[in-house]
């Protein structure tokens, strides 16, 4: 209720602060007898790491403990609790940010909420937040794996430049996870650019779902495209969400976007793999839509806490964009509605 | 958990089928001592209702009961019962499809959900059951009214056609919700056309709430915008949803989106309301795409229940597009979200 | 969270107050392909109709529809809407309550939560709103029977008499659901008797399920035990919940309380068939202590709302106990806590 | 859903196995602004610490840490992170219940369940679980005590000696937690006996808050009592829970069990503070019946995985009796219930 949990079955709890000592998730739900060691979780959050040189200059290592839930190397449906200490913690490069509210960031809102705030890093609302989230989803993909269901995400579009080719053994070549690797290119020199300019960028991040069976999503309020569009608008930078189609199908016709039942499936899938809200057996698509990085280093115009304009110029160590890092992110929380939508007593599964 | 209930303070369960005696929605957690009639609840079913000329040929009349809930002419704070009996139904409209899957629906979906499946007019996947919907959210409207919040939605896209002015005045002034007179002439000749070819269009509404106070929404997964997103995907026709700039702000730099903080709130809303998940008192915006309606009256190819090639024709009364009569669906949705959220503990009301 | 609705996966959402036009249960997540039709729940209804001699003068019909979820005979997955029309209903009778607390009622709780009450009869609060139970749980009970599930509960105390044997044949064959007919004649003297003396009793009331598989509950807070004495505690009447021995356990020695595992279960039943909160594959045996009813017809003192003294002579048509007519309802709450972990993902069923 | 959590708004997700390397609570909805550091709740912690004299030979430090959720002091409204490292843990130990099922405990249930089970000291069945529960219902506390109110529980009945008197002053005073001196005497001697004996004691403890404001509590299903005996029979050794006067009412006629109003509240709390699950401003009055601890000493018949006669022996270092060690976790269930219906909507609160 208070927002810090997701999923019913298969669920994660997170907590933690950008610069506390440590933050985590709580995974319930978990099915028993799932092989499961740290390695498996370090894997998912060495590819969210910063660090790499085009995105971000903190240096985290973000190293993954199991604490519960799993004994002699296997699950046991109890909660798997797992802990990441935060290390490169330098709060002194915050101190400006204590009086003025940054733009495009949440600082004055959970004022606004709470009557105050934790101004290291963001506190809360920072995106080290999402390293919990990319834990828990490692547990969802174990999981999930074994039932023969994978889920990968890549950017489609960065700083303006869009894939033009979809090479799936592109993704994980380049430091971009991008399926063209001429855009991903063009994207890194735009990056640098962007970045000498004191300035951002966003992008577009595709996901898709192989594996799924038909069946799962629940009619009306939590169809399987309601529960995906939550959990990808959930995480901080995504300000649009879509499925197969998306905003293209408002301008189709019906018997364009229509997907033609055969015996096997459907002779297309403009639907994305869901229909009325229940996955089609079909590959399911989704698209995120990624704002800029709001820390940018040139001079913006702002107010302090007593309404008092400023300007502030937010130094700290901070990404130029929130692709790639939002990557992992984004297939951790469809990894976890998949988790939990398996777990559901329809389609009964053998 | 079975997906027919949306919201936790302010909750509503709906249930009911396209051809069962009737539809309902059960409101739970409404405050009490609100003034509330079944006419504050006709009012906004009526503008859902079909038999517009343009878009729906199905004559129904939705006339809403009010069975628990309201003593005196005042909420008790206990549930609210709403029921609309079936009235103008006509299974036999629906023998055909008995046998084979519609195309884009969500026929064969459910059958391998539940191994079975009412066929009578798409059953409970059909769009009557956001009759229920829109009056649980006519509740919400006099519930949010007393607060100052306020939600407007309109027709911003039609079977390919834009609006390029906004006139607020207009919205109700034409059958298609569109606030640009002059494009709602052309879109209701397009649909005119649509419709003599058997086809059907898709098209884009949006959303705006009026009123709200800075700190609506939870951090973390159950941010405002997430909530938002989950209710405007829920619904049927709905295959994207969108925040303030939404994906046009994935080629937009960090100083362009970026809205700088004021005394009074912000000097531009690029973030549609909403910053790290949280209120922050300018409007609230947001965009729905909706898909074209796969009932449309041109021969599709299909299979029957065993694999079986075959050719339908889906005949019945449907409508040629979702809008406008999903326009005070995504109203409704918007409206239950806000009024959830505005019994949250924090941020304290007065 | 406004505490109408019970259960996870199978769940129940009550609507209706006393007096008003009807009453509810909105049954969600029940499996689909189940046979269900209106006389399998209103033969469990008729089972708490008042009219019987001995308990109530009210002449409720209480029949129930069917509104949604059922096709063609069968269960098809989505929300099974029950509704109960009040036929019998003379807000007459209540009018002096309007201004007056009732001792022992919710009249000045609820006054005190919400502000206002709806005072006819009881409003929400009304022992009526069980009939919405008793209909939800006779779909619960149709499940479970086909899962070799059933449960049964009987009077073992009532108005300070206990029974001294258990003849399950009996249970049906007395008005007071008594396995001892003996101990029910003296207990429907003593409540004669009571009645004459405007007064009223309370009493004790077993529920046995047999059938259950091991395996039912989840560790730590949804317990299956604490998921019980949540249901059962939630009826208006009852102040004591306790499993298997309860508190007699309190005075026991651990040599004497453990039941030893044999190959096939276990070597006795103290437990009552529950451990570390999960189901051991033994009978379930659960006891709820019943309170006497508040209405009685001497006068008491009281105050009103002004909280001026006052002397209150309840009027109206009430139990003198709400033995036996709590029976079927403490019943139905077992079934719908049963229901829903047979639907939980572990232990896994076939 | 899979029973790790507790609570709506203010709520507990506790984590972690007897043996594991830590165990944890995560607190949400915790309001901001709060004074909070480790030390309010090492406070509670210490008071259910095993190594007095009596009870239990296990010498644990049980030493609390705050990982996230307070910024300066005072909580920030997000996610409270405790943990408790796990340092006297010899898993040696319990190499013998590794292949035995100890009569009385979850060993085979919990098999059942998931298929394998951490028989490491019971892993997550382990009454070490609660002080997970302890640490969250002190930070409950925190939150209550600025509301003006407290939570009391104590020892009224052990191994078969019941308390006589009732000395709030005395209850600190002595191991066990008992209001009356001299019963507290008889009770530690009777202890003695039945632990030389290789046996083990159950016993009563009752629960009582000051303070409550009348309206606490949701009617129906989440009634204040239904979610107090949800939460006290969640607690392990937990067999029967009553409020006020509980399975005593039974007995009673309705002229003795009313409780008359005044102007100022009630003239007799013969309820325990809740009228129709809502609480009445009186001091709530709960008793939990606590069950002889399972593990005892004396030889016990069992079998062993594969069904075959045993004869168990359990060493280990155990208490003879979950009082008085479960006094205050029963102390932080009730004020974690308590907790969470203070941020209902209802009643409104200045």
């Amino acid at each position: 209720m208070a927002g810090n949990s997701f999923g019913r079955f298969f669920s994660v709890t997170t907590w933690g602060e950008s610069h506390g000592p440590a933050l985590g998730a709580v995974v319930e739900g978990c099915p028993p007898a799932i092989a499961l060691d740290a390695a498996d979780i370090q894997k998912d959050l060495d590819r969210r790491r910063p660090g790499k040189a085009l995105t971000s200059p903190r240096a985290e290592t973000d190293t993954v403990e199991i604490l519960s839930g799993v004994f002699q190397g296997l699950t046991t449906g109890t909660p798997i609790s797992l802990i990441i200490h935060n290390r490169d913690v330098r709060s002194s490069d915050y101190s400006e940010i204590s009086r003025l509210y940054r733009p495009g960031h949440a600082d004055r809102t959970y004022e606004q909420k709470y009557g105050l705030r934790d101004w290291r890093g963001g506190g809360r609302s920072s995106a080290r937040e999402t390293a919990a989230r990319v834990a828990a989803g490692a547990v969802a993909r174990k999981f999930l794996a074994g039932c023969g269901i994978g889920v990968k995400a890549f950017t489609l579009a960065l700083a303006g430049i869009e894939c033009t080719r979809f090479d799936a053994e592109q993704i994980d070549k380049n430091p971009l996870y991008c399926p063209d690797a001429e855009a991903a290119e063009k994207m890194a020199a735009r990056l640098k650019e962007i970045r000498e300019k004191g300035d951002s960028a966003g992008g577009i991040v595709e996901i898709r779902a192989k594996g799924c069976p038909a069946g799962l999503g629940e009619p009306v309020f939590d169809k399987l495209d309601a529960r995906l569009a939550a959990a990808l608008m959930s995480v901080g930078a995504v300000k649009g969400v879509e499925i197969g189609e998306g905003f293209a199908a408002a301008a189709m016709l019906g018997s364009e976007n229509n997907d033609p039942p055969t015996a096997e499936g459907y002779g297309s899938n403009h639907a994305g793999g869901i229909l009325g809200g229940i996955s089609t057996g079909m590959e399911i698509i989704a698209r995120a839509a990624v704002k800029p990085i709001p820390s940018i280093t040139r001079p913006q115009n702002t107010v302090d806490s007593e309404g008092r304009p400023a300007v502030i110029t937010v130094s700290g160590r901070h990404d130029v964009a929130a692709i790639p890092r939002i990557v992992p992110v984004l297939e951790a929380m469809t990894l976890l509605v998949l988790a939990d939508f398996m777990l559901h007593p329809f389609p009964k599964r053998g």
